[in-house]
């Protein structure tokens, strides 16, 4: 039960954070949509800053478990997996009027500059991406469906910054016209060189 | 007199929101950093809203001040412009320990989801650097610099997602290796191929 407490005011944080970022975001709005004390919170988060660090775990854990639903399927080429991956949070956000973003990405902005546990946590999850993303074109290379003349790791790094810069441009347009753009771009012109 | 107390606060707030964001900085830091009363902020911005879309247009001036200087320079290869654009401010960046990043998309990714105003406003500077940079590949496909089966405009919001996003990992990584990365593929591969 106090388990269950737990993750449910990690999901209901989530929920309010992913949309309003962390430092808009009161504890009392989290309590609230919650449904439990004050008590009960700091039972479990020693403060707010701990509550956003176990919640890029909480963000993180999603992340990943798509990434290896996606990046792991059977009997899918390489680059279609990856192409597969980035196409469900298109098609997640079409259905959400394009709201949220990553959050990952939206904390690495929010926190970078002015909290250091946040930004090395970040960091290390922007690296994760990176390196399954890396690890998806290294297996195209090997199946030849990408030049081995491409460096993955400095593509993974690129595709991770215009996937992370289309889904803010998304903030604000409201549309998903530079998320399609990134796909044409990534997929048809900068993997086929 | 007033005119210079007003361009004065807008320049105290500009620096603690560039790296604190819009929510995180209380009117009352910006009074202490502008050393002026709370009755002279609201004499010139009816609310922390009003004070925040203005802040839009101090930073825009900033950015559309640098893109006429390097986009507009005279004797240079279109191209070249805007890589020197680009890295005028990876210099910056550097000398500035990696701080910041770009203040709009900083705000649009803070407010995008949050405030109508601010998205519009925002998504407007968006739409000028868009324009600017498909200018300047215009410019090079009319000198034969750039192949003109490219579509300027497809690419001139790439560039912007892919500096966007650089400039996030910039926030956690704490190096330019991301910023440097999106030239050497803009301008290294993509832009020629």
């Amino acid at each position: 039960m106090k388990k269950d407490t737990k993750a449910h005011i990690l999901e209901m944080g989530a929920q309010i954070i992913h949309q309003k970022g962390f430092n808009a975001t009161g504890i009392q709005e989290v309590l609230n949509a919650a449904a439990v004390p004050k008590g009960s919170f700091y039972f479990y988060f020693k403060s707010k800053e701990e509550f956003g660090l176990q919640l890029i775990d909480y963000f993180s854990n999603f992340l990943f478990s798509k990434m290896d639903e996606f990046l792991n399927a059977d009997n899918v080429a390489p680059l279609d997996k990856l192409r597969n991956y980035f196409e469900w949070f298109l098609a997640y956000f079409e259905q959400n009027n394009f709201i949220g973003g990553c959050p990952i990405g939206n904390l690495a902005q929010e926190m970078g500059d002015i909290n250091d546990a946040f930004r090395e946590k970040l960091k290390s999850v922007l690296d994760k991406m990176k390196t399954n993303v890396a690890q998806c074109l290294e297996e195209a290379q090997q199946q030849s469906d990408l030049s081995p003349a491409l460096d993955v790791l400095y593509l993974s790094d690129f595709i991770v910054s215009s996937w992370q810069g289309a889904l803010l441009q998304m903030k604000v347009t409201k549309n998903t016209a530079s998320v399609r753009n990134f796909e044409r771009i990534i997929f048809n012109s900068l993997l086929k060189s």
